[in-house]
């Protein structure tokens, strides 16, 4: 079993950056060098074609319009329980022998599961993507659900939330946190699922779930790397293009949150722990649920509070004042709904938890009161811009970006026209999102104690 | 209108004592007296009546088994807005005309929503009580729901929650601490419904509402008063008998609760309060969900630990320190999924909130590390036995036990041997049930603070 359920996080921490990275390639390339190609089959899947010349390899990934916050109630885990099922036999191959093809030609293979989708990619030479494309197909409609592959999944999976989240204090906070930020969206519930809920999951959920959402036309096809669009759309027909068309899905509308009034902690005391750390959240819009321009100041005020050693609060708390061991922000803007802003910091030598988050607050407000210098606003800009040499460098971040941006509600105009947005992103939009969004008396904060820990 | 979502807080607060005072009446009297018959309608609604001959009045309800828990996500206050729209015209009767003809006859009607279930109820005399089936029958099915009805309707609905939730810090505290404190059941969710659903609810979502649930069989009619069950049993006939069959429902399984491995606080900081108070609630069982005899050990608990002016909370912090206004505790045990324990407090005079939490607190680690005496059990018991007193004065009360307890699972048998089970709790019960379920470190705690409040 291959499945990696944290991959999301890493990718929705990189995502802001490889998005800035790359975007802009297309706009200053101005030749067809970068050019993405997007299409349609006849069933409905969406494709996309990202070139990439470098070298001889094809990163094939697909993504299903389907995630944690999709499933019914009382049926948590059963997007991420799939993703396991997926790796199973379907009527024409027997469990094992996709991965094996895969090793065979020395490539790889993975898959990871989001609140927004579920994701299934290889990379391989380009002489294998049809293969690739063949053995994805199949398994999209014909996985053989029975009784006893189900059990014997579900326990793999129940293992798994046993060693990744119930041994793990850091894990456990991030549940409750997140349960307790948000109280009316799915983003509350965990990706995993609740550990009763995946014990529950038998094989008629499975198989609901299987014929609604893995279906062409809940998916998106990317592929990047040495190809020609018009040799991607040929395979493309000859495998994916032999998948009937599922039903129609009603639009993804989702419960939506309500104002928050309040200001709530949750705090885990373990044994465990040997630095206690904090950090705050607040829900804030995601870039399709933002007014235009919204999102892309919340990415910069992300960037310059916290996106790295450049940053405010890394300066000021790290550097300066030396009280912090790790001060940072984030903002996790591809997403379906509203989604987080996060804020986090923990104490270095004999400062304490509460110095930090004081320390880390008071940067908070001061960029909500002062807002941002002109100078800094471009650095953090440029600072985004620069990296997409990096970005160029990684293959698969190009077509997680694209993947993440189209399953997410997202066009591949979204992602060409990003880095513009982000230029016009003034330094008035920056300090009104932070007055607008980060109210202290209106914050989720969670604390990670270690057992000792007094007074916080 | 004359609905009255509080009803239900009050109700659920008082039932737990009010079950107390009626029920060992039955055993006691050993007559048929007070001898309680229940009996079906061949169209499957459950018909209970209660003898009470001390005054010619009888006291009408209906319970229909479903309430805001039963919602679908993103529907939230539609068993509400029902409770509303069931008070509009009939295909038989125009709006008003029910409610005219209880006030015609010097009667008294109303209604209340609540998780579990949503309630209609009149107080008449005995020679109104077939009018009163006949207009409720008729309202069972024959609502007119069009669009105009809809929309005025919910105006009325959203200018209630305007002003007995938005512009109330307590209630707006309240709904955050029970998002906070249930993350996966639906009791997280308000009974009144979030404002951003309420306002989106439509003709279609009445509709189905309606069709699904306001059916005989889903129903409990209880009848108190000076009546005889066999005259009860041929009204009934004549006019709940009527209305058909609707569809079975499936068994009412909802999402359940994880693991709270974590210490949460919910502060509301509001220019409206004048003194600070806190609430530390616990999810434990109801007595519906509870092992035998536990749900018993936590009523046994809340009477001892904060039950009244004889409890150790009233007595300790209020009487011989003089710390606190207020202290107290409460389970909510009648509910069909598992429920809350709460413990509460308010400073008095120089007294910090801090300083009344902390001795909340310590009543509650000594009664879970050194339990209760013989004696404080025992006269716990015999407080509830006592009230019994007071209960058979109230008819609508004992309508109320009857009806809440059938409409969450429980039994016409389950009331009258409620007292036998309260006898059979011991010392040792009551003190597992607090070390059990009243873990400070997995608490969650409401704080309602004056605007200049500090340091908390």
């Amino acid at each position: 079993m291959k499945s990696d359920i944290h991959w999301l996080l890493r990718i929705a921490l990189v995502l802001t950056v490889v998005v800035a990275w790359i975007a802009p390639a297309s706009s200053q390339t101005a030749s067809n060098e970068w050019k993405v190609t997007d299409f349609l089959l006849d069933n409905g899947m969406e494709v996309v074609v990202i070139p990439d010349r470098r070298a001889p390899i094809v990163t094939h990934m697909v993504w299903y319009k389907v995630g944690s916050a999709d499933e019914q109630p009382g049926k948590s885990g059963i997007a991420h329980f799939f993703e396991h099922l997926m790796f199973k036999a379907t009527s024409n191959h027997p469990a094992g022998e996709f991965d094996r093809a895969v090793s065979a030609i020395g490539g790889s293979n993975n898959a990871f599961t989001s609140y927004d989708y579920t994701v299934f990619h290889e990379t391989v030479a380009p002489e294998a993507l049809e293969q690739m494309m063949g053995f994805e197909a199949d398994r999209m409609r014909n996985l053989v659900l029975n009784d006893e592959v189900i059990a014997t999944e579900r326990d793999v999976v129940l293992e798994e939330r046993r060693s990744r989240v119930d041994s793990d204090p850091d894990a456990l906070l991030d549940e409750e946190v997140s349960a307790t930020l948000y109280q009316n969206q799915p983003y509350r519930i965990p990706v995993i699922g609740w550990m009763q809920e995946i014990e529950k999951l038998n094989r008629a959920d499975a198989r609901a779930f299987y014929d609604s959402y893995y279906t062409p036309n809940n998916a998106v096809l990317v592929v990047a790397g040495d190809v020609e669009p018009d040799t991607v759309k040929a395979m493309a027909e000859r495998t994916y293009g032999k998948v009937a068309r599922g039903p129609n899905l009603p639009p993804r509308v989702r419960p939506s949150e309500p104002e928050q009034n309040t200001r709530r902690t949750v705090t885990l005391t373990d044994a465990r722990v040997s630095v206690p750390s904090f950090s705050t959240q607040w829900v804030v819009p995601s870039y399709h649920t933002a007014k235009p321009g919204e999102a892309e100041a919340l990415d910069l005020l992300a960037e310059i509070l916290g996106g790295g050693p450049r940053s405010r609060l890394y300066q000021e708390l790290v550097v300066k004042k030396g009280i912090a061991a790790s001060a940072g922000a984030s903002f996790s803007g591809t997403m379906l709904d509203d989604t987080s802003f996060a804020v986090y910091g923990a104490p270095r030598g004999s400062a304490t938890l509460a110095e930090v988050e004081a320390a880390v607050t008071s940067e908070v407000s001061r960029i909500a009161l002062d807002g941002v210098s002109p100078e800094e606003l471009e650095q953090a800009k440029s600072r985004f811009v620069r990296s997409m040499i990096f970005a160029r460098d990684r293959q698969s971040s190009m077509a997680n970006i694209y993947g993440s941006t189209l399953a997410t509600g997202g066009t591949v105009e979204d992602v060409e026209q990003w880095p513009d947005r982000i230029r016009s992103v003034t330094a008035l939009d920056v300090k009104a999102a932070a007055g607008h969004y980060l109210a202290p008396e209106h914050a989720t904060t969670g604390y990670l104690l270690p057992e000792a820990h007094a007074g916080n």
